[in-house]
Order: C-alpha cells, then structure tokens, then sequence
C-alpha cells in the first residue's frame, strides 16, 4: 500500500521523489483567515536546506517554496494549500551503481520487494529529499497553534552527548549541529568530518520539546497524542526509536519516583517534575510535550559492503552520491514539523469534540 | 476527540470502562471465511487475565469472551465481528478516594481537563481493563496471518535485565512474568514481591519478534509499517518508549556496523545481521520484525504522594485499590496483540495495492 | 471489503445480524457532558420497531436499548457509547428456502459472490434490522444538534403521493405510514393491505426535513454535506435515489427559475424559495436541509419469482418469512436518524476548522 | 472543515481555485507496474475542456497535464502521481462585482459564512474548474480497472429527453452535447443556444453505464458500492440528485416488477431485467453499474437576479462572466471519471478483505 496522507481533520499529503522535476505537499483542513505567505515558510526550509556546511550532503538544493492554492490576498481561505518545491540539483549519473544492486541498512530491497519496481535515482521516494514536504507543511501547521513554542535540537551524536548543564537554546542556531551544548558541537565538527572522511557515517539523537501546550488535547484510545506523536517520529527516515518524557527510563524508576507530585499553582496545578513529557493517558496535561527520537547512521556510505544484486547475485556496494555522514542533523527541523502538525491537529480535533 | 478505531482496512473498535458492565470490540474488515470461535480467543485473554498470582492485581475477572455478531457456522462471514467480555468483579467503593483527587502520573487529572467530566470508578475508560479487548481483537487478527509467528516477553523489570544467553521461549509461559529467563524470572520473585509489599511499583521493557512476515509489507509514507507500530505501541496504557531493532542502539553505531549485509540466499536475500528490526524504508524485508516497548511503573501504588483535588486544593493519595505492582507483565500479551494487529492491516493493504 | 463505521468526527460503527444474539453500534467522538440515558433512544427505536401493524413485518421485536458504556452519571463522558439491542424473536426455521437459493432484488447473490460464505438466517447482515442500529446512533447525534429540527415522512407509497395542500406535521404520528395527509394516510391502507395479502410489496418516497442548520456546516470538496447525506441516504436497504431540495426538478428549471434569491432579512439574509435544499457549494446556507429518498419494494415476496440456486441450478423462489410490504415506511426513522448522524458529523467537522 | 480527499485505499488529494496560478491532484495508493503517461490523461481531459464550441464557457484553457510523481521509466511506482494543470486564461477583471455581492443559487455566500472569507474570482475553490483535477485522476483510475468499460452521456437538457430507440454510443462523440441521439443533439443546439443568448442557463441529466464489473464489489455497510457513488456523483458541482438502476421509478413498482429475476448463464447467473442498476445490498451483482445524475441549470447567469452585497444589502446580481450555459454538458466527462475512481476503489478494497 501507499498511504501519503498524515494526520485526521488538519491533513496533509505528499508527494515526489528525489530525481523528479518537483516535490510538494497538500495541507487541508487549515482553518481560514490566517496570514500565510512563502515567507513564513522558507526560514524552515532554510534550516532543513541541504549543502550549507561540510557536514551535510552537497547536494545544492534552494529549496524554494510555492504556495499554489489556498489563499487568497495573503489569508488562508480554509481551502487545500498546495505547496511545491521544484528539485533543481539532480545528478542521475552518480545512481548507476544503485540501480543494480541494493544498498544494505536502506530502503532499496524492501522497495523492490513491495513494488516489484523502484525509482533507484537517489532513493526515489525513500529519499529524505521527503521530508522537505513535511518541514513545508509544518511551517503552515505552526501557524495553527501560536500558543505553542516548539524546540528542536540535536542530544547526540555518534554516542557523544550534550551536557545538560550547559544547555543554552540560543546555541542551537549558532553552529552547524542544531546543538544546544557549544562545547558538544566543537567537538562534534572532528567526529563528524572524521566519519565523513572515513566514508563512514553516525547516528543521532535529537529531541524536541513544545511548551504552551494545554491541558487536553489528545484523542484516546487509539490516537493518543503520545501514539500519533510516536507515529510522527518514527516515520521519519533512519529513526528507529522515539520515547516520551523519561521514556525508557520510566522502565527503570520506582512508581514513587516516575509520580509527577502536584500542588496547587497560579493557573491550574503545578507539577514537581515531567516524567510523564507532558502527556497522561494520551491526553496533554499542559507541561511541556517532550520526545526523544533515535536516527540511525546514514545507510549510503562510501566504506564497501557486502549486498546482491537485483537479479540476487552476490556482490560489493559503495556508495559515491552526495550524503549527509549523519542524517540526524538535517532531521531536526523535520522532528519540528512533525510535532508541529501533531499538535495542530489534535487542537482541532479536540476542539471538535469538546468546543 | 475520542477515537476508538484502530487501523485502516483491517479495522477494530474497542468500547468500555472499567467498571461499567461489559467491554468489548468490534472488528472489521476481516476476510470471510476463516474458523472462529470463542475457543481461538479465549487463550489469548487468559494470559492477560488478572489474578492468576500475587503478582498481578488481585482482581477477578474470568473475562470470558462472547462473539455476538460475524460468524456463521463457525466461519467468519466477512461481516463485524462483536466480542464482548462481561465485567465480574468491580468494587466501586475502593474508588472513593480517587474521586476527590487525582493520582500523579495517572490519567485521571488529563481526562478532567480534557472532558470536564471523569468516570473515576477504576479509571475508567483509561484502565489497563480496555487492553483486554485489544487482545481479543488480537486473537482474530492472528487468524489473518498464519504465516507469522509471534512471540512477546518481558526482557527486563525494574532495570533487572534477562541475559540473552539464557534465552529460551519456552520458559516464557513457565512462570508469572512471561520471562524467557528462568534465573531472571527467579530474581524478579523477589523484586515484584518486594515492590508490592512496599506500595510501590515497578516499570518493565518488553520484546516483541514476529518471524515470518514476507517482504514487501509497509505503507509507506505515512503510514510505515514501523510507524503504525510505533502508535500501536505507544498506545498501549503506560508505555513512554518504543525501539525498532537496535532503536536507540543505531544511535550509536557506525554506517558500517548498522548496514544488514546480505547475501544471496535459498529464499530470497540471507542478511548477515538485523539491526533494522525487519523494517527499511517502513516497509517489511522479510527478516524477523522486532520492537522493544517501555513499560513505566503503575502510577496507582500505595505510598501517599502529594496532589492536588478536583477544586484544586493541595493533598495527598495513596492508592487503595487492586493494582499490578508491574503492569509490564500483563502487559506482554497487549504487546503481542497489537503487533498481530498491525501486521494483519498491512497484509491486507498491501494485498490492495499490489494484489 | 467491509466497512461498518460512518461518520468523520462522530463515527459510529454497528454490528449484528438479523438472527444473532443482538446488534449494536458505537458511537465515538461524541461530545462530553450530555445528558444521555436509554429514555432518550428508546421513543426511536419504538418508532421504528415492526409488528406494531399489519402494514409492517409481523416479527415481534421489543428492540430495548442497553447503553453499556460512554456515560457516567448519566452524562456522556466523551468516550464510545456502546448500544446494545438484544434479538428476541428470531424464528430461523422459515429461512431453509433462501438458504438454497437466491431471492431476486436481494442481496443473497451478491453477498455469496463477495464473501463466498453468507448467513442466509434473515438476510444475515444485509437485514433490514441492522437499521435499528442506525436509529440508536442517531438518537444520540441529535443531542449533539439541539439547535436543529428533524422532520420525516412517506410522501408517496406505490406512486400514490400526498398533497401539499393537507401537509399537515402533525398528522405524521398519528397513522400507521409516518403520513401528513390524514386522506392519503386512508388510501394507503387500502393499498398497503392490498399488496400484502396479493403477496406483493410496494415502494415508497420519503422526505425529510432539516431545519434550524446554520449556514456554514459541509466540508468541500468531497465531504460536502450534500454528498455525505447521498451516501448515508443511499446506504439504507432498498434506498435507490436521492434528491437534494428540487432535485431531478432542477434539471428542468432555468438558472432564473432555480436562483434561490435573497434579501436583507431580520437575522442574515432571507432566501425567496430553497431550490437548492438548504445547501450550496456542499455547504449549509441557512436554509432547511431537504432531501427525498426513494425505497424500492421489498424483495422478498410471496409470488414465486425465478432464481437459481447456489449451484447455479434454475428453480423458483417464494419468501415466506414475515416481511414488510413496504419498507419505505419503516425506513422514515432511519432516515431522519442519518440526517440527524451527517448533521451532527458536520457540526463538529465545521467548529473543528473554524472554531 | 475542508476536505479534499477522496477514496479509501485509491484515493486522490485535489487542490486549486480557478484563477491561482495552477490546480492538481495527487492520486495515492495506485498498483505499481502500469503504464502512464501524460497521454492517457490528456483525452479525458480534452474531452472536459472548456471554449471547444459555443454551447461551453469560452474560456481558453489547453488544460494540459503534467505528471510530478509517482511515474518510473514510464510505469506507476506505487508513490504519489501528483497531476498538474496550470490556469493560463484567467481574467481576474471579470469578476468585480462578484466581489461585492452573492449570485443566488451560487456557493458565494455559504463559503463566506463558512470560512468568513472568499476567493470570489471565479468562484475560486468552487468553480467547476476544480473537476478538470477528478478527470485527470480518473484517467489514472481506469487503468486499474481495465476490465471496466464506462459509458456517459447527457440523457436530458432543460427537460428535452433522448428517445432510447435512438440511443447509439458511437453517436456520443459526435455533437458537443455528449448526446447519444443525433435527433435530440440537433434540437439541443437550439435549446442552449437559446438560452445562451438569453443570458439564462438549463439543467440536464447524466446518465452513466460501467460494464465489465464483477459480481462482489462493494463494502457494505456504510461504504456501499452505490453509498460511494451516490457522494461521488452529489459531490460534483451542481449536482442536486442521484439514482441507482431504476432509482425514483423502483418506487413505484410493484415487488415482482422490481425483482431482477436470474436465469443459469453461461458465465454465472443471467439476469432478466436490471432495475438493481447491478448493484444489491451495497455489492455489484455482475451485471452493468447504472447511474443517473441531475445537474441543475447554471447559477452564474446574465438575467439579473435580487440579492444581498457582503454587507447585507439589497442589489440586483447579473454574472457577466464567461459561464457554460449548460453545466450538465462538461459534466459528463467528470460524472465517467468519479464512476472509475469509485470503481477502482472498489476493487482494490475488495481485494484487501477477499483475496
């Protein structure tokens, strides 16, 4: 199956591959009289743009946005926004390898396996060129909660973790990383462009964290806000985990220890702690949403591996395109988007319900 | 929102409180003409059946399943199938406490905030008593998929891992914690009693592997195998964290150690490890599916901790009620169930596109 | 495929067959706080029961309503609200000829072709019992609808249609066939008795009426109020047309004869005549909602009709069982409960997006 | 709400408003492997074009489409087709005065009550242009089915019927009015060039036959096979009624009239009368799928008409734009194309649950 639409009433579709003319997103259901221009959706772009330091692919994409449907003099008319983004930096010649031989750890084999056929020029659909679509449409779906603020930033990479004590969010924008933690990012630039040099490439973990949630929003049973969050995040490319406040550390407290104390507060309770990430019984509590999401190293390395051909012959694969040595990086504005979008449609479908 | 549906051909319903009179599901989309009886169920509910030892909730419910509806001869006729499981043993004087107060980390203030309205008997429609009917649903889900094999259990509670190198399934069903450790499962006699005895509680990481699924499996985008997992999962009452494969683990490993080489194998491609969990590109590869779920400690314990009442003055609950001192364990079988579930949906989606 | 749940925010799913044990449906999404008891269901299902005359089926069906889940306190709570009605007067011994072959009209031949397995016990799940569920349904929506009205009636049976001129509301309740013309009420009794003791049956046309909806309500393009009503309206058994406000009518009119024209009025405008049936461009203009619905006759009849057989043999066929002679007039509280279920959907659809 | 999404598992996304720059589709979940270019769409669109004689509006699009996903050397992929058609012959200058004031029976003032704001240039989101995008996805819909043969025709103008004796399919492309009486396409002439000049507009019938379905389609019981046509056919712009088969004529048959009596066949059962327009309890019975559509007269029409301005004023509204006097005409190449997208819905969901 192919399913390119995410979310319930505010909606959103997707489509184009990496080597196509064009990529672009449909969002619906955003309600009208919004102020909405290209400009509130570039800076987004802007920061998922590929080819702006040595520790991204070289890829040289603008990443320009157009809005084709859904306003009208400068307002959101309530009517389905088109989005697209025209690819401009295709290089066909550097697949060729690709196409007859399946890169191990990436989508390729399952592609083939599914669809009996595969646009092999640059992952086709499988690319994270993807999720340029999701950071559009994101862009928009923040326009829909201006209460919330939304911080995304890299934790960790390579297994080298920020220090939570020198966490400052005005760092995120100032180094290539998306790292909160100067001192991290200095020393993220040598493993970085030590693991591009090797041909090799690193995980990452990123998180995000939205304040100015309200109490309420979520949909139980089978939409939580936790579970379309979950969803969110782990169809990203390369994550392969997500959790939710103390997430796997919940495992390991004591019921004492994971109980979120409440007092009395100036607006509605106050809390002692969030292991909970701001979400019980998958409905928010009105702390701080936060999530944590695993990527896994890029899958398109230089360094050889063992792999088979499409006709299922044993063989070696490097891969020589222009890629990112840690997709987690560029992942970050799109963790932003997805949260983004979660959180717009679970406003309005609480609204829905509740008024 | 309320939305009690889940999946997208192969779709269930689920309905019920705690303690109202019955719970239940209805499952829909269910190909015809598959043997079903109350028989392929019941099994299923008996291993998430409270009261069974000391270390569950003492409460007891034989929670015998009747089909109303979507068979005919013993044939499932393609039609909604309606299972409904009857309430036994609700004792709705222990709630009296919970009603004045919220528990922390409980669902209770959320469902207030979100509703103005709460069901406090139990829990209501946020009890552990509702995955009863996920593992109903669940039993006729397996019918759809023959082809797998599903095998669920606790690797880990209160930080007190298993050691793989005592791994062997068929421990799983030998003692109360559906460990497939014996000397863990010895350990945690202790830990659990220890726990319960205390008024605490304990958080647990389960491991779920469905070998068997075919390649090609997967919707992508939006709808990953992996991420609809991920939301089936994280949906589950109390999970904080879901992992596919390495998970969090990909985070820190090289391009080079995470790549799943393959060679040409009997049956298709043979791959030389499975750090993917069986998912690339959202979409099944044929090896086994494996996802790893975070359990928090029971948020009902014992030991009083401060709070807030329904008019929002400062006070503190401890939890009298009947509670598991580790909902992990009975947790295992929702697991098991969900991942049926999900992988049933996306046979049949797959079916529709590609036939 | 199967596809038992309605409804986009306010979804209900049903469930049962003619000759279960019971049928149901459950209804999600509804909003928290409403009164809710079986009080308020029971006086349409009541409406809608048969053997109430010797102008509707002779089965002897209490049709009492259980509310096993969703309120508390006899509030809605904001979770599914599962509606149980138990069957009582299932005599399956006069279904051994349909088990043989098919009736023609009926849905037997198409159910076997589709699921190759059919509950032939009372039409299985193609019964028009199933209906009952749709009026549960729809006594709840209308609580969500307060501000809107909802009046149905047969305005024709066999081709014999009503007079405006004796349109009279309150006549409706008072004859056996949902009537407003106390005279054609008189005719129909002659001509209902008459078909029923020839062994035949008769169509039916029934309207309903919609007033009190705001403009606004619809969501285009493809879930226009008006295309959500065709669909709900045209998934009733043996429903084979609708029309919205003039209908096939305004195929024969100019655009000057059709323009509903407007002037200044006390609250918004005032429309000088309502061609267009309450909506434009799928959406709610102010207007009532119109539509009429045609009902082909019963299908199972008593003079012998030639079929074939499950082996595909020539034979003829005569049902027997109790049946309706028209089931047009028992379908007037179904459609009243549908438009009552796609108003309510839209209500909440509309506050999702606009607030 | 907004909702532009169409389709259960074949679904497509549209987007665009007559004057923006360009409006589209995004057609989802397509089987991977067949055949698609830019020239199996463009025909059907052709055919829809508008300013090809003097009974359509004179606008000149060349409506020519581009594919921007989805495609492979030529063949589906089974990821997004995103479809393109750029607007060229917009005149924004035409439409002043529909700024100012709502043309009665037009969608202007319920999408002004609804969103609280409006795209008034021709009709922005609700003009027919929109249709142009279900042609092209309904190209793509065909070749999932190719088994199916869909037949449209206009059967009525302003009242004015084709004599069946007359009907000849071959006819259908040969006189702009879609008409399958060369008798009735001459008198037509006359009639909407009357009209036309006369500044007023006509209504008309559609009627539309798909052969080569097979028994079992359909998804009972809230996405019947003729539930899905009916919001399918009511959802094209000026679309007031539906029928299936015998539609409001069932109604006034008797029971044995109605019976769609079978005979053994060569290839299954041989119906003797198809009043079921082949389809029975929601499931297609193998024979040809029959529909009849009313699209009422034009609202945009020179006459002018009493209406109210935005600020709720009293004035006289005369639409001087370039108008099709007859929308029924272009209409039944979109009536054709939303019978393939319910179709190939259709068989794709059967296939999902079937087998």
């Amino acid at each position: 199956m192919s399913w390119n639409t995410f979310g319930r009433v505010l909606r959103y579709t997707s489509w184009g591959e990496s080597h196509g003319p064009a990529l672009g997103a449909v969002v619906d259901g955003c309600p009208p009289g919004l102020a909405l221009s290209e400009a509130d959706i570039q800076p987004f772009l802007d920061a998922r743009r590929p080819g702006q330091s040595k520790f991204t692919t070289q890829r040289r994409e603008p990443d320009q946005v157009k809005i084709l449907s859904g306003t009208f003099e400068g307002k959101t008319t309530g009517t389905p926004i088109s989005l697209m983004i025209e690819n401009v930096d295709q290089r066909s010649k550097d697949y060729s390898e690709v196409a007859k031989a399946y890169r191990p750890g990436h989508a390729d084999y399952a592609y083939e396996a599914k669809y009996g056929i595969r646009d092999y020029r640059g992952g086709g659909r499988s690319s994270a060129r993807e999720t340029a679509a999701r950071v559009a449409a994101g862009a928009v779906a923040r326009l829909v909660i201006p209460e919330v603020t939304i911080t995304a930033y890299v934790a960790e990479i390579g297994g080298d973790a920020v220090d939570p004590a020198n966490f400052d969010a005005a760092e995120i924008g100032n180094n290539p990383f998306f790292c909160p933690d100067a001192k991290a990012a200095k020393r993220w630039e040598a493993l970085v462009d030590e693991a591009r040099l090797a041909g090799s490439s690193l995980g990452a973990v990123v998180e995000c964290v939205a304040s100015g949630v309200p109490a309420g929003w979520g949909a139980p049973i089978y939409a939580k806000l936790d579970a379309d969050l979950a969803a969110a995040m782990m169809g990203i490319n390369a994550v392969k985990a997500v959790e939710i406040g103390a997430g796997f550390g919940a495992a390991r407290l004591s019921g004492e220890e994971n109980a979120d104390e409440m007092r009395p507060g100036e607006d509605g309770p106050e809390f002692l702690s969030n292991k909970a990430g701001g979400i019980a019984g998958g409905i928010s509590t009105g702390q701080p949403v936060v999530c944590r999401v695993a990527f896994k190293p890029t899958s398109s390395i230089l360094t050889p591996r063992e792999t088979i051909t499409s006709e299922g012959e044993a063989t070696e694969i490097s891969t020589k395109g222009r890629h990112d040595p840690c997709v987690g990086i560029r992942g970050t504005p799109v963790v932003a988007a997805m949260m983004a979008l979660v959180l717009a449609d679970h406003k309005l479908l609480h609204r829905a319900q509740c008024g």
